[in-house]
């Protein structure tokens, strides 16, 4: 399965740019220790080492960790081929293998698809160092006017 | 829907206060400040406050974070629902709602249905206060026998 | 976990009344030997019959058709209490059991929650009779304004 | 993201005969008209066109027909290199654009990973002449032993 070829009005370096000050102010990509090994349209590839205060009572990475590298990835894939902000609206995750401490989780982000607003994006965790595949992420997501809606802001009437 | 009933020679208390020790040594989810309302077999209710490391490019939760909760919260319904070890196969979620900087979120996990060695958590995270629906998540799970795997165990000491 | 109350502005009766129009034109639900066993806003159930032609090659109803099943009343339950027409985005469906020849199967479907424009609809398959519970079904939907989008009609008559 | 190496062990041109035999007991396939384009170990492309009894209220072809055609080929990819029986425990499906009365769809499926008893098909659907993508759909498999459990058995005590 491949990838869709990008729209021809699709943007290019400025929607990464975008990613790029998005990144900056992302306080909670940076408190997850999630590094950005690389960004493109469409795609986007970081990396998160496994620390002391990720592990979950089965002595393995939270699954929900995990998860939230994938996550980053996925967003990171999605707003670098969109003109305006894209926000995740569902997911799902298959956990393959678990993740230990110490080990550095790669996650590669593609968007598969998109039409009209939408878009589907795969994110495929894996350990560096043997490759081996600790998760499949696919993540749905929504492209908002630049205007946030009534319902994304906080503290006005709902 | 409602949740089938308790299997005739299912756990109680013993798989509940399993939950608790594993929860004792869960360091992920006592980072990220996850504190446990209510645990049952089957059950469970945990709730969270956003964290300024917790917020993300969007100025809202991290997604992941969101879903960490939601896990923390499945883990402990479905353990406590079972004689052995329970683990997470895979997951989806779908985010009704964006939470943001100080809210708490109360996550409440109740496992819908459970088959051979498998089960069916589903879990609905809302904010403290108004009630608003932030997230419905479901979880797949899987009973391992309490000789774990040896694709689970990892080479060496750790 | 219960359902959100309804909108102030909700439609009621004629919400119903369109779903049992579009019914109507069905082709593929009456194909299916789907019957309407209740409608309300939000909500629908409806029943099958697993005939010969649905057996797949393990001995048991094909995992579509049971799908299927479950996307008819998924479909009914959310345009059902929808001032426009509502259109399925994504679905996931986990087998819990399977289902026999001559099985008659019910699935009740309950819009869980709708925001925005987007809905969440869960659904149960169970077995009439036994009422054992053989798939859960979570379909996620938006609604569309009146005058379909340039991607939705397909060019030249059909 | 490239699929797995094929396990040193794993089955190669019995398999598919095995998926052969299998889809030629399954009437439910036949019935939809699917029709096998291609098989290999942890591959398979079948094809359906849409019939009058496979349209719905919207026009469009039902998405459970959609789902079912992927469903078939997900079966057929992950049977294909398997030493025994695999049965789907779940899926989930995006729906990209409608399919029309008369189109011809193409499911692709491809086994993205095998671990343990457990596998991941991801299957994209098309439309045969334009190749536009009209579906992507991710299934999760369990292999069983040849034995079958006593709960897939029909007719003896539940």
């Amino acid at each position: 399965m491949t990838s869709d070829p990008p729209d021809p009005g699709e943007p290019g370096g400025e929607a990464v740019a975008r990613v790029r000050a998005m990144l900056e102010q992302d306080a909670a990509t940076a408190a997850l220790g999630i590094e950005v090994v690389a960004l493109a349209p469409g795609r986007a590839t970081m990396r998160m080492t496994v620390r002391p205060d990720m592990v979950q009572g089965h002595g393995t990475c939270h699954g929900g960790i995990v998860f939230s590298l994938a996550d980053s990835a996925f967003a990171a894939a999605c707003n670098g081929r969109s003109r305006g902000p894209v926000f995740a609206a569902s997911a799902e995750i298959t956990w393959v293998a678990p993740a230990f401490l110490g080990d550095t989780l790669v996650a590669d982000a593609v968007e598969h698809t998109r039409y009209g607003r939408n878009g589907v994006t795969d994110v495929a965790v894996s350990r560096q160092g043997d490759g081996a595949l600790l998760a499949l992420f696919r993540g749905r997501s929504v492209q908002v006017s630049r205007t946030p809606a009534p319902r994304l802001m906080k503290g006005g009437p709902r």
